[in-house]
């Protein structure tokens, strides 16, 4: 209790930084991560945590864990702890589905936590919250709904297992042990304590108030009668951007007042956008992003011309100085998808002495996202309506812990 | 919307009584019916009116009309023209289940809207509001589903023709086009909005906040896609205790916005306590009320002991001054239950002349409430639980326009 009640304070309080589900700027332009950590209250994943996955899963770790993209937590260690023990958990992970097409930053954590449904072998629900885009966009509940199914096919291409996966839609699915679960986590959230963790004021509409619980619920097992009938007592882990961590500290607040576990959580880094890190890619803004529908030659042309770079003006200057990876946007996106740890060491050193220019970092880049957007794209195009009702479907999943 | 805007305006002006679904009180201790109409932009529901009623429905106005128990309305006379068109409508009413047993003030809705649907023949949503009792009472999710499960018993006793009539509890109905539409609503309604309605405060959970939507909702056809599909042209009209007009004042500014008729409704006085008429009875003061399980002696002793009198202290005195029939209870309780027109009258003149004491009037109506509440039980006695079931069955009502 001490550790969340010192976080909402500290929300409270402003600096020149802001990160919550609807904005994340800073004044420096740069988020300062160890900063949000210590704001937020939450931990930093380290070397340690990284090995102990490896160790329990008998497996490398994935690529946006061993390179810090995932870099917070909650919790985490006593997921792994239970897990030690022989007992499981479920992952739940979610997206408002706010356009037709996804970009990169949002197949982060559906990659991620694609990679934690196998290592760990546990079940998975995914939350589309379409009553969310309806409330805050300008979006029409059925706008909304078909958005919500357009994105579950680009979830489903991810590659999840439809024996341990649940993709529920709130439009769809609010109801029953859902409904009654949100009941619960509103009667423990004032308007006070919504007003200090998501700022809203006297203007924002009584739907977006409420809004909050909805988004918890998916963290008690008990929200999902079909799955985890009787086993109220089952941890969940939850893969996010740290933009949603507001969300859960409400969450882990009211979790021990209705009989659950707090939800652990792993947090990730944003995914910068092409013109430089100064915070998440924005689906509004059509050049800061590569697309999973774009095709080779967008991908090359937006790399070729947005992506920032911390190369040298000239070739000459660029053998001279080197590049700054520090803000180099190529860069940081080979440290998302670049998988080969040699060739990612390689290019990075040989870049900041000057050995490569910029050209043959974005030409690499280029490359890589396309073979990603192209296998994205082909999986997408397999991912048939009958797949998105069966993955939809309220149904148990017999081999979900297996 | 010039109407409702009006209507906002004044409830937050505060006067001396104070109407609102947790509160009735006036500072004189009788509610001044008049000021309210004038106060919530109501229209008074006049003798033209009930006779169009008699005319278009062929049969006498049932005796909460015609003796001005339900005293005023909206668009009422907009429902009776589309009537009289050869347009249908349905009906809404419920009930928050907050006590185990009902009192007489809970049945006089119930007994007028089972006379509304035999007289127009159409159908009915009752809507048990077990989730705002869970949010406002200190009930679990459990107990206020069990609450709302045996309020439906009494409910059912009282006569509801099961092919017209629909009874749903939030926590199981909850969901699909029901909560499409709380969000449709929700996106209306600001914060500021409500707090100028019904008075919330920093401290107020967020489940109390949405709450409105959720009471809202039923006032629209496409809440209940198994009874109403295509059909979102038809009007509602509630008929309920004056006390739910804030509800219904914040339903009908935002019907137009989503594409529905404004709901008209039919509102009561207060059923006064058996102490005298300074509000609505209270189910938490087991003395200020005749409830449905009350005996034939716990009648007798309540209306003896506790019903105020008019009438003057000693026999003598009586014959000399008569009774006061403004203030009277045991009269005011004839008006509501004895149905025959010419006793009443006959009761009421000798009464107030002093040609008849006190505990005659006493007597007479031990025997009226006697009789209604065990007829009462009898009824709610042959209700079996296969019965409730399919009340609240989610189902088509083939013949509810019949």
């Amino acid at each position: 209790m001490a550790e969340e009640k010192r976080e909402d304070r500290e929300v409270k309080e402003e600096d020149d930084q802001v990160v919550n589900p609807w904005e994340v700027s800073a004044n420096g332009g740069k988020i300062d991560y160890d900063k949000l950590i210590e704001k937020f209250g939450c931990q930093r994943l380290d070397d340690a945590i990284v090995r102990r996955v490896e160790r329990l899963t008998n497996r490398p770790a994935h690529v946006f864990l061993r390179r810090g993209v995932f870099f917070a937590h909650r919790d985490f260690n006593d997921v792994l702890d239970a897990y030690e023990r022989g007992e499981k958990f479920y992952l739940y992970t979610g997206r408002g589905p706010s356009s037709e097409a996804l970009h990169l930053g949002h197949l982060v954590p559906f990659m991620f936590t694609k990679y934690l449904q196998e290592a760990f072998k546990v079940p998975l629900v995914i939350q589309l919250t379409d009553d969310e885009k309806c409330m805050w966009k300008n979006l029409s509940v059925e706008e909304s709904r078909r958005l919500a199914r357009e994105n579950a096919k680009d979830i489903i291409a991810c590659g999840f297992d439809i024996t341990k996966t649940f993709i529920f839609s709130d439009f769809d699915y609010v109801g029953g042990d859902f409904y009654r679960n949100m009941v619960k986590i509103q009667k423990c959230v004032t308007h006070n304590k919504v007003v200090g963790i998501f700022g809203f004021t006297g203007e924002d509409h009584i739907g977006k108030i409420s809004f909050p619980s909805i988004q918890a619920a998916p963290s008690f097992p008990s929200s999902f009668p079909h799955l985890f009938s009787g086993k109220d007592d089952l941890r969940c882990l939850i893969p996010c951007a740290i933009d949603q961590d507001p969300y859960f500290r409400m969450t882990r607040d009211v979790a021990p007042r209705i009989g659950h576990h707090k939800p652990a959580l792993l947090e990730s880094l944003f995914f910068p956008a092409l013109q430089g890190e100064t915070g998440k890619m924005s689906a509004s803004d059509p050049n800061s992003a590569i697309y999973v529908t774009d095709s080779a030659k967008d991908i090359k042309n937006k790399i070729n011309k947005y992506a920032f770079s911390g190369g040298q003006d000239s070739a000459e200057k660029q053998r001279l100085y080197g590049a700054n990876l520090e803000v180099d946007i190529p860069v940081k996106y080979l440290n998302f998808f670049l998988e080969d740890d040699a060739e990612l060491d390689h290019i990075r050193k040989a870049y900041a002495k000057g050995d490569i220019l910029t050209g043959h970092v974005k030409k690499r880049l280029a490359e890589i996202l396309t073979g990603l957007v192209e296998r994205h794209r082909r999986a997408r195009a397999a991912v048939t309506e009958e797949m998105v009702d069966a993955f939809m479907a309220v149904r148990p999943l017999p081999s979900m812990f297996d």
